[in-house]
């Protein structure tokens, strides 16, 4: 029988300040290729499963390796294994893909190397295989399938202020919300809870802390129990 | 490099009234295993992923082979990998997983065959494999993560009536609804129109059929394009 194999890559979203924008950046961290097919060419981190890991296990090995981030947030997305999405060279492959939210101080820890670059959503270069569609598909998975404080979870700490939590929801939209409707809303939804402080810095009216009212989980496995081996 | 096998299995819903009984069961066929490991248990429809087929159609065609059954609706579900999910005998298989919604026409076309039986989800015989998991998870899904109309959607045809309609979303929670009050929320919602028509029949006062107001798509792929082949 004709031997079809399996990879796990993963989709990796962070938010990043920008210095002439208001609008932070929805960015991904993408592998250059130093092997045919497609080399030169930048694609999701990613790797064959390994055969003494599971699934998530293996996404976080592979991220380990390939870019340094050990997100907290990482969950399934989907399995691609259309016929025509594997180059002649390689086989066949069937990708089962994960996505994972990472924090800004995660990012810090991402290594520094020539083959790995960061690049925004909305200005994305040719990527190899069909990983342009698996980018657009988690894009859309972002945006239109979770909840808007879980998504701002992912990207945010334990503690945040009223700011920072509308930062994330207008990155991940890609437009501005109005400071005052925003605050209305989200503290009409009960989904935060003043923490009673404030966040340390040099104003002289430092912003409130918010958290979670509740431990919400960010992936809500249902009866799943999430991979206990963590890389 | 140890041989990891790739398998597509289908958990595949239908209602089903019940004589005795005011809420219609929900219910999956199995198929009895007629080789080890687990022979003679009850297990998920599924085979080895065909190499000349991407995974929803070696889904289709695996489903048609044992069941008979053709659904309208076929949605991925999630990979199965875990390292303790598959017997020594067999070696590693990671399972992509799919779920289906039959209408009951749907369901009297299935195969009559003793290797085939529909079973209620809370009345399951004891499954190969993970395969009990893999249909808990399947069941939370249903009834947490989609939208009713859309549930509905899948186990009813193009129009329905209100009574139809609320013994779908009864049979999915499990319990029994007040009719006024499902009616007068459903009305509400915009999320139905009136067709003009009646149900056809004996009652010298026939029903009123509904349809969806949009052309609602039950899987919403996003930017994915579903399989074009279709068994």
């Amino acid at each position: 029988m004709e031997r079809i194999d399996l990879a796990v890559s993963t989709v990796i979203f962070a938010l990043r300040p920008e210095p002439h924008r208001d609008l932070m950046t929805l960015r991904l961290p993408l592998v250059r290729r130093i092997r045919e097919p497609y080399e030169g060419r930048w694609a999701l981190p990613g790797g064959l499963l390994s055969p003494d890991r599971d699934l998530e296990s293996s996404a976080r090995a592979t991220l380990v390796r390939t870019t340094g981030l050990t997100p907290r947030y990482l969950e399934q997305l989907y399995a691609f294994g259309g016929l025509d999405r594997s180059a002649v060279e390689t086989g066949r492959v069937v990708s089962i893909v994960y996505w994972a939210l990472v924090h800004a101080d995660e990012v810090a820890q991402a290594i520094d190397s020539d083959n790995v670059e960061w690049f925004a959503v909305d200005d994305l270069p040719e990527l190899a295989f069909d990983h342009r569609t698996i980018v657009d598909y988690a894009v859309w998975r972002l945006r239109n399938k979770m909840e808007y404080s879980r998504i701002a979870h992912g990207f945010l700490g334990e503690t945040f202020t009223l700011a920072q939590l509308r930062q994330v929801h207008e990155a991940v939209r890609g437009s501005a919300l109005d400071p005052a409707n925003f605050r209305r809303q989200i503290l009409a939804s009960d989904a935060i809870e003043d923490t009673g402080r404030r966040l340390t810095g040099t104003s002289h009216r430092p912003p409130r802390l918010y958290r979670y009212n509740t431990a919400v989980q960010l992936a809500d496995h249902g009866p799943l129990t999430p991979s206990k081996e963590q890389a």
